[in-house]
Order: C-alpha cells, then structure tokens, then sequence
C-alpha cells in the first residue's frame, strides 16, 4: 500500500489532501498529513478512513526521521526555508519529495545525490511557481512545434478576490496565503530582460515600474517585477529570447498604493520598534513620517503628490491605517504590526471566495511575420477554505504525487516541471478542476 | 618601554601614526604598524627610528596573537568587522584595544571580561564617532551645569572638500575614506526622536529626508540621519529629552542627485551583474531603467521629475555617469561598479584638501526659556595625504593612547568617551592642531 505524507496542514494544504483523500480512497493507499498542530492536521482528515493526522516537527530530527521512512511520496508544504532539512531526511531514508517552493541553492545541492538514488525532488510545482511552469511551456513547445522563435515572454499571477466578494474592498484583495509572504513581497532585487538587456529593479522601485495586464471579462490588472526571471532563460531553453519577464498580478491601483507602505519603511523586518503596546494604526504610520499622528494621511498626500481623497490615500484608509484604534501588539517589527494591522481587513470570511488570474504573452517569429498569443487562466474559490489558492496550489502537488506513484514520472533528481511527462499530463487532470488556460492569437 | 600597535595603514592611518612617532620620540616608546601590505607600513613609518614596520593579516591567527602579545595598547583601523576577531586575541592577551569603530554587539559582549581583566576597549574614539560625542557632551555638561535642561540635541558631521579643491565639482566631494563606505552609506534603517516621538527613515527616503544647516563662513550644507540616535539617549544620559538625532552632513544638492541613484539601485551590493566587461557607464546606468543608454539621463529627467540641465542631473553627469566611456572591470555588483565609475572623478589628487565640517545644535531650558546654541568645527587636511579626515579620525585615537599610557584614563570594560576623564584632555590636546568646536548662543 502506497503511502504519502503531506507536512504542514496550512491554509494551502486543505485542497491537496481532499484530492489525495479521494485518490487513496479509490486506489486503497494511505495519506498521513504531519502538522506540529495535531488539531490542523486531524482537521484536514476528518476521520477519513484512508487518512492519518499526526504531530510533525521538523526540529525534532529523530521522530521526522522515523515518521518519512514510513512514507513513500513526502510533500512539503512547510515554509521554504524548512525544504532543505526535510530533503537531507528524504535523501538519507530514500523517499521522493514534492514542494511548491522555489528552488534553493541548498536544495540544488542535493540534485546529483538524489539522481544517483533514483529519488524525485520535484520542486516548483503549486501555482506561481508551478501551473504558470507548465501552462507557459506548453505553449512554448506547441510555437516551436510550428517553426516559431519566441522572441518575448511575460508572465504574470496574482492571488485576488472574486468579483462578488468583499464589493468595497478597494484593493479588490484579501490575504488567501500566507500573510507574511505578501508584506515581505519583493524585498530583492528583480531581474528580467528586456528588448536583450539585462534589467534590474530594486524593492524602491518594484510598484512604481508595472505593466497593465487586461484579462477579457475580468478587468484591469498590473504586474509587477518577480525575483529572477533570468534564470528561466536556460530552464526553458529559450536561448536568444529578447524580453523575459516573470511578475506578480494585482488589481489596478494596488500597486501605487502599496508603493507608499513600501516607501515609508512599513514592511521593514530587520528592527523591532518601540513604544508597540501603546501605538495606534496612525500612530504607527506616523513613525515613518516626520508629522504628527493626527495629520498623517496629509502629510503622505503632500510627500508622495497624491491627492487626500485619491485612490492611493482612499486604499489605505479603507485598512484603518489612520485610524486611532489601538495596533493591540506589544511588540513587533514593522512587517509584523502592518500584518496584523491589515489581517483586521484583509482575512478572508467563511463565505468569500479568492481568483486566482495567471496571464501569458508570447510574442514570436514565423518566418518574417511578428505573431503574438495572449493565455489567461481563471481560477475561483469556492469559499475560505477550499480557495482557489488551495486548488492551485495544492491539486498540481497532489497529481503530480499520483503521476509519480503511478510510475508515470522517469525524471529524477532536483527538477522543476518543465519536461512534457510531467507538464502534459498534471494539465490534462487539472482540466476536470476547471483550472484551464485560454488562449488568444492577437 | 611602551609598545603602540596601530593595525592597518589605510588612508585615515597617516595622521595617527605620525603624532605617535613624534610621541615615542619624545617619550622612548616603539610604534609599530602591521598591514596585509608591508610596504604600505613602511610608507608610514618612513625608516623612523621608533617606528617598524611588520605584515600583519588578522587571519593568520597565530602570528596576529604573537604581534599583539608584545605591545602594551593595540590602536585598530581595520575594517569594523574584523574589531571582534582582534578584541578576542587583546582579551587573551590582556591588551587595551582602541577603535574609531561604533560598538558592534560582539564587541559590546566582551565589555565585562575586559573590565575584569583590567582592560580599556575604547571604540568610537574617532571623528563620527568620536569627535562628534566628546565636543557634545562637553557642551551639554556645560549647560547641565549651569542649570540648563537640554530638549532637543541634533548633530550632523560630513567629510567634504575645501572650496579651494576642484571648484567644478558640483558634488563638492571626493573620496577621504573608504569608497565603499560612501556608496553603501545609509542601508540599515535610521532611527531617532522628533518632538518625543520614535522616528524610523528606511533607506528609500533617506536622501529625500534632509536637514538644512548652514555654518557662517563655510555655506549651505544638508544633513541626512544615520543608524541609531536613540541608543545615545541613555550613553548621553538625556532621558527626557524630546528630540535626538545624530546624521552625515553633504553640501546641499548632494543628497537630490545621490538619491536618484538610490532609487535606481545602483548602491545595492547583493547580487552580481550581467555583461560587466562590455558595459558602459551609460549602460551600467540604463540596466535600472527601463529605457536605454542613448537617453537614460531624459528616461531619469522623466521620471524622478526633475529637469534635463537642472541640478540633480548635472551632478550625474559631471560623474560621467551617462557616458559611453567602458566600466572596465570584468565582474561586479552594482555597488561595486558604481564605486569604480565614482572613483574616476572623485578619488583624491595629490594637491587636494578635504574639509571636514562638523555641526550641533543644543536647544535647552533654563526655567521657563527655551535657548539655543549651534556649535561647529571645521577642519582643512594638508593635501591628499594627511587628510582632514586622517587628522580627525586618527589623532584622538593617538591622544587617548597616549594619556592611557600616560595612567591618565582610569576606565575599564568595552566604552565610548563620554567620560569627562577622556573627553577633556583629548579636546584639549586637539586644540593643538586646530580642531577646535567654536559654539555660538543662538
């Protein structure tokens, strides 16, 4: 009987488990979802009888050592940083390991051992990274398959809200993954290529420098600058390429709002403040100002040239930012108080439901001729806990899983799902979840 | 007889070591000067016949333990992070130790082994660090002694050039210390007090965020905040006080067109570029926008809102920054590069005089009247050698070596001359050199 161990029963996890749930039940195989909250985990299983909840914690070596060498499949949904402690277990007990993270260095430092022991480390296989991999590269091969040469791609994916939720939300966004992770967003250095050169954008720089995406009968969206797009110059062998670029997307207007919490220091994790217990939402803008609490959103109108009743200063005030209610931290860094003052706001109620929207476009050469395609892929939530996050996340992990134990997968070693065996197939399964990419010859 | 180890013979070392040799003269002491580069020891010792020159490298930690076993005090100016490594082997050795260094942590951790042992570990004894504290709290013992109650401290210190040097560079600066220093100047987030309020300026509006100062006879100068000003609150004992803030002092201008480059990222060390050795100045400038070399200066004119042939832009192009001249080195990180391209115009010739000018202002109470007192030093180097800024950062730390040896400091532990017993007699051997703080009653 196979088994497959899930780690980590979050807020991406409740998707994934469902499906491997229902696969295991059909094909009598057994999940163990692993979480240091028992409680998480057991609420994830619901008593399933092909289902297990235990206490998982990676800083306990010897007892997660124990508990992957029960498994045959390991998925980590832990934080990214945590990859690499669960991969040398993995390595050492030969287990194949599944993540929707970025490939670290360290991570890549396992590919040759993991190869020579016939082990799968599939990393970058959830939404952003990972259906934005697979959907992109399948169009890719389908132009070259033509005889095109892709002379531009740009990529972007945004976690949003639906259309129907949360109507005077102006940000048209909530917190539908890790809430860290989005007030951390972009702190290195971005890197593309543009018209064949190589371009950088700092964190300063990062929400002032978007490109406007429209998605037909969804609206208005922006994107900014992801991380390094360089890299997957060589990853999707597009040696030649002139403009590769790789971004996050938000509604229109997020990003010049979110430009000013940026500029003022609000996401800044390296220091603790001061006075924390005694600080309202104004006073704790008021600390990266050289004005008073009570005058804050003026004197942010007259430093960043934006009117006091604009869409900038209106997104902000709408999170309370201004307001005089106590932050009700006693302590914390600035990232960790603008959290916990904007997960008043943006915490997703029991019925709201998230969009995920990806867009695509591929600008390349036949012959002569300059062709472009746009792609788009929407994905909606069916409420708080089945979001389209999760689906997006976690349904390419749980097929992917199932390819693998299939004996569906040949790759090994450290790889990302960038080869048709794995790509191919996970998009044709993930068609039966409405999770499909359109495309459009413009 | 005494035996002064000064460790590394950089730029700010001249000053130092020279009033040492004219010291041990005097006195029948030996100095010795280690350096990674033997030769640049002798260039400072010049066959003196108290002086030797030895090579000394920190990381070869035997022969660094036997070097500093033979001298009585060890005066440091190797680069900051490296104090920690040389503290240890003066612990072991039961060395006293001086820097021109802020107290790191791991230099604070040694502060009661080093009490115990009878050890002084005497930092920021420089210029800023240094000068600044020691000509401060002389001022403010005087008004607390007189009744006053200080409200509000600010203190701004820049190392410029001389009217006289280079009267076409817009920037009115150059290079009198560590390059790299000044490129990555700024990067931790400032800290301070304004009106009884904590003050937190992150790196993106540091340039944008000035003080005006001006210092009759010398001109118009600006200053930008620098680290922690609040951890001098209890150092300075001024609990109470309402507004602190201690900053890097530039000519005016120099602040709007350094923070263009800011923005742009061209300051940022943490990843290396692309296309190094075939890059222009142009280009390396064009890699942070998203237009190209041809017209990078009307792409920043455009977006940082400023005017073609105004200020800002002239200061960028007197660097040469939008030329087509080649970089000329293979590999590098941006700040790297963009030391390499300031190093061009701003790096000292030999006739040059930097200017150093330092400035305080004190605003206090004595019963119910508010008074106000600007104080200023300012200070002019010889020529590209024996620096204003060589004269500043090295001569209190040979003062305070010498009364050291002389039994005229009795402190102990890991400190900063804030003590009466060293601020005292360290000024007022200064006077002999022209750095004197004339104050002005408001």
């Amino acid at each position: 009987m196979n088994t497959i161990l899930v780690l980590g029963a979050g807020r991406s996890s409740s998707s994934l488990i469902h499906y491997l749930l229902d696969e295991a039940a059909r094909r009598n195989w057994k999940v163990i979802v692993g979480d240091t909250a028992i409680a998480a985990a057991q609420q994830r299983i619901q008593n399933h009888t092909h289902g297990v909840a235990i206490a998982f914690d990676i800083n306990n070596q010897a007892d997660a050592a124990s508990i992957i060498a029960n498994a045959d499949v390991v998925i980590s949904l832990l934080p990214a940083t945590l990859h690499p402690l669960v991969a040398a277990i993995c390595l050492a007990s030969n287990k194949h390991l599944l993540t929707a993270s970025y490939v670290s260095d360290e991570m890549l430092a396992y590919h040759e051992e993991a190869k020579q022991k016939g082990l799968l480390f599939l990393n970058e296989c959830g939404l952003d990274p990972g259906i934005d991999h697979m959907s992109a590269i399948q169009v890719i091969d389908k132009i070259r398959n033509s005889g095109g040469k892709l002379i531009s791609f740009e990529s972007f994916t945004g976690g949003l809200i639906a259309p129907e939720t949360d109507r005077e939300n102006p940000w048209r966004y909530k917190f539908t993954w890790n809430p860290r992770n989005v007030v951390m967003a972009g702190q290195s250095t971005a890197k593309y290529l543009q018209h064949g050169q190589f371009k950088y954008i700092p964190y300063q720089q990062l929400f002032q420098r978007t490109t406007p995406v429209q998605v037909s009968g969804y609206g208005d969206y922006e994107g900014y600058a992801n991380r390094d797009s360089l890299k997957y110059i060589n990853t999707y062998q597009l040696n030649g390429i002139e403009t590769m670029l790789r971004g996050t997307l938000r509604n229109k207007g997020y990003c010049a709002a979110w430009n000013i919490l940026v500029q003022l220091g609000c996401c800044d994790d390296s220091y603790a403040m001061e006075n924390v217990s005694e600080m309202t939402h104004a006073d704790f803008m008021a600390s990266f100002t050289d004005g008073v609490s009570e005058n804050v959103a003026s004197w942010l109108a007259h430093r960043f040239s934006v009117t006091s009743n604009g869409p900038e200063l209106e997104r902000l005030n709408w999170s309370g930012l201004f307001s005089t209610e106590p932050v009700g931290l006693d302590h914390g860094t600035p990232a960790q108080i603008l959290e916990h003052i904007l997960n008043k706001k943006w915490k997703l109620n029991p019925d709201d439901k998230d969009l995920i929207v990806m867009w695509h476009r591929f600008v390349y050469k036949v012959g002569d001729q300059v062709k472009e395609i746009q792609a788009s892929l929407v994905a909606k939530g069916d409420d708080a806990v089945f979001t389209a996050m999760a689906k997006t996340v976690g349904l390419p992990l749980g097929i992917a899983a199932t390819l693998l134990l299939e004996g569906k997968i040949k790759s090994r070693g450290v790889v990302i799902p960038v080869d048709k065996e794995i790509y191919d197939p996970v998009l044709e399964r993930l068609k039966a979840f409405d999770i499909v990419l359109e495309e459009k010859e413009m």
